[in-house]
């Protein structure tokens, strides 16, 4: 069967040279061996379930092949020959991203993973540079500075599988938002492989260059649409000496705001942290037995988690004083500092455990949503209200990164509510719901985990139709055969 | 005979429907005073000074009109109208650019004046954001953020006539890039108008917002070839309680190298410049009476600017404690430490008079250029030696931002020389030879003033390619018609 269909289709290239015919899958890992060598290639459906299988089990469509490239020029090569012949090339990391951007949507498409891209190239502490390929897992980027002194300070909980290219691709960003930016304020060049096969050599690492477009900070963030990065040249960081870290007491979301403040105008650049944790979370997470103490000073409605770093020479004390001033002003009403690791250590497991802590009791529906930082209150009385009028007795579980405005906003179903029914009512109205109060107060539908397959749609009714122009028209100019990740972030 | 090209161009419109046919100057000047009314119109050449000569009195050419647009709806339906009739706009802010972007090159095209777009729309110390007009100047936009007890960290010599949306075109940042980040770093959105007249509403001011390309970063530091900046959300900032701020003498580029990691080291980002002066500095501006006192410790052949900044709360004294240390490690060999405020104005005075002073010693090469960090010390003893073989008794004068990579190349010509006939035989050699050593290390031919018309040539010499094919390529996407800037950036 396979070979009078490839025999059809000599015929009609034999015939209609112009014609571009699809490839079967068949021909497509034939190519690909060709290429990249067989031992690089996947072609048994039943051996591709670490590339299709995604996080949030949500995507189940096979892939026509997936190549393992080991280096630059052969992937090179593999574009060269996808372009040519129309194949839709997915670009693939650790296959940790949230909205289905790493997996295929149609099954013609083509893996192309880059966990062989696994050299960590070069690290100038003096600079403040790491080089690192785009297959280098994010958590051994961070072994790596570290072994030198330094940190690159992008911390995911994903870390440990998640891997530099899907990290840049997808502009990712978590705790370390507020001190240090996120992916695309932490990468300095990228080298990355265009449609066409060439090479775009961005990786020069110059704080100062106004040589031209900004071509770097289009491709960051472009979740594999305009190029495939291989490289990326990353920020490191002096190691600070010591953090300074509290659990707080504040009455409101209202109240987290004006402390968050008043610790900015203190601690400027030096405030590492300004987390936001609602009291569920901390009956959560006692319940279920996931922390070996309470961390907190005393029962509060909410809590603030606040972290200063230390560098070294700076004498210590500076969020106790900071502190004791907010509790004298009455912009907190308790507070504990961590005074060892042990305690540190206990404070972070509380805000890191939130996610988890939720899927022990229930079902969950889950927000990645921003606001303006002033209208976080707002997104959180107005959201709250709006998902309890829906469903009475749902549970408001908003968490995360106040200083950026990014703000968690999960729901836990009823206690006793029957979890799958539950979802099937009320997941989308639930998200209607909360991204009309989202875009009210002009928000984003989603802060830090892109689009991917899961929120094409919803982009196009959101976004700013002139911006989504723009961005047709970008990505026509670097991809005109539209094989680079299609369907993904644009229709 | 403007009656009679009239005639002829609308009866050739007559014939041949589909053929766009250049206006004539009278014939822009006509429809540009029916959009923005005749006031808002200047047609008459000797009137456009203002508008025609730009700082470095190296570009010396007329345009069709000059128009000053009083908002947003009046120049998109200028821009249509170019669009349609395919006529060359120049955005154009306070006239400071360096590169001649801002000015015309072929003489038929017309200035748009942001000038009248100078309002601050709104400032939200809370959120830290301030949004500003293309037109508002830059010093305004410090007084604005200064009254409410916030700054905006950007400053440039210019900045009393440089308006925001020429510092952002350019991506202009001078001594602030260390601690906050240049241009582009500082804006959170932009809004623009789009070669077809349409409005891209990019102001909203997110930190965390993954729906789509960031044209933000590509609109910034595009010098008016993509789109017109009409206003722009930027990051403000808690003021300082005080700045720590001491001149210190250093044996050497590198030595100074040294002692900006361990500054690096021991201040992380409370370091707010780090700048680089040569002996030489010091000899031009005493001889010249521009300083009130000599501001050093004692003589030394390179000094080191060195500020921290200290936020309210924090015990002073981190740059002593820092410098003693230094001292004693023999990374510095003496240091001064500002007592007053009239002595910290005195040790920026020395660092901002070093154009100025050059210019009092005859004839001088400039380049604007970066390394990476670590390969200063070689740009600066290539680059001299290299200048020396050309020029025996030429005069290196190197300053800058040590912690940028970003070195003002400059060269005084030797005593005695005749000015005009030393930058006649040798502007154009030295700056070939610096160039060289430039990009051989890995740098950039301009690292601050960006491409303009002045180095459209040099960057096709230089730039990757592949590069300026995908600047073209998106170019092409989104001004199909090249009516924006036409000839700058790319020719």
């Amino acid at each position: 069967m396979q070979a009078s269909t490839g025999k059809l289709q000599a015929l009609f290239r034999q015939q209609f040279p112009g014609l571009i015919m699809p490839l079967s899958a068949a021909e497509a890992v034939s190519a690909l061996a060709a290429i990249a060598g067989s031992e690089a290639v996947i072609a048994d459906t039943s051996r591709m379930g670490a590339y299709l299988n995604e996080p949030r089990k949500r995507f189940h469509q096979t892939a026509a092949a997936v190549v393992l490239p080991a280096g630059v020029e052969t992937l090179q090569a593999i574009v060269r020959w996808a372009n040519e012949n129309r194949v839709g090339l997915i670009p693939q990391g650790g296959n940790t991203g949230l909205v289905g951007a790493q997996v295929p949507l149609t099954g013609t498409e083509v893996i192309v993973s880059l966990s062989r891209f696994d050299r960590i190239r070069a690290i100038d502490t003096a600079a403040g540079v790491m080089t690192a390929e785009a297959g280098v897992i994010l958590e051994n980027a961070h072994r790596a500075a570290e072994a030198q002194g330094a940190m690159f300070p992008l911390w995911l909980a994903s870390q440990g599988s998640a891997r530099i290219g899907g990290v840049l691709s997808s502009n990712a960003g978590g705790v370390n938002v507020l001190a240090y930016g996120n992916a695309r304020e932490l990468t300095m060049g990228v080298e990355a492989v265009l449609a066409d096969g060439r090479l775009y050599r961005g990786l020069n690492a110059l704080k100062k260059d106004n040589t031209g477009y900004d071509l770097k900070d289009l491709l960051v963030g472009a979740e594999g649409t305009l190029a495939i990065i291989t490289a990326a040249s990353l920020k490191i960081f002096p190691l600070p000496e010591d953090h300074e870290t509290a659990l707080v007491n504040v009455a409101s979301p209202e109240a987290a705001l004006e402390l968050f403040q008043f610790m900015r105008q203190r601690a400027g650049s030096r405030l590492n942290a300004f987390e936001l944790i609602p009291a569920i979370g901390l009956e959560f997470q006692l319940r279920h037995g996931m922390l070996d103490a309470d961390p907190t000073a005393s029962p509060s409605p909410w809590y603030a988690l606040i972290e200063l770093t230390r560098m070294a020479g700076t004498a210590p004390g500076a969020l106790q004083q900071a502190l004791e001033t907010a509790l004298e002003g009455g912009l907190a009403s308790d507070a504990v500092i961590a005074e060892s690791l042990a305690d540190r250590t206990r404070m972070w497991a509380f805000r890191e455990q939130m996610s988890e802590c939720q899927s022990k009791e229930g079902a969950s529906i889950k927000h990645d949503v921003s606001v303006p930082i002033a209208a976080i209150p707002r997104l959180i009385a107005e959201g709250s209200a709006a998902a309890e009028r829906l469903s009475p007795g749902i549970r408001p579980v908003p968490f995360g990164h106040m200083g950026d405005g990014n703000i968690h906003f999960n729901f836990s179903q009823p206690p006793g509510a029957d979890a799958r029914s539950f979802m099937a009512r009320y997941d989308e109205a639930i998200h209607t719901a909360i991204y009309d109060v989202v875009l009210r107060l002009g928000g984003s539908v989603s802060a830090e985990h892109g689009i991917g397959q899961l929120k094409v749609d919803l982009l196009r009714q959101v976004k700013d139709p002139v911006a989504l122009d723009m961005m047709r028209a970008i990505k026509t100019a670097l991809d005109p055969n539209g094989i680079l990740n299609p369907g993904k972030m644009l229709a």
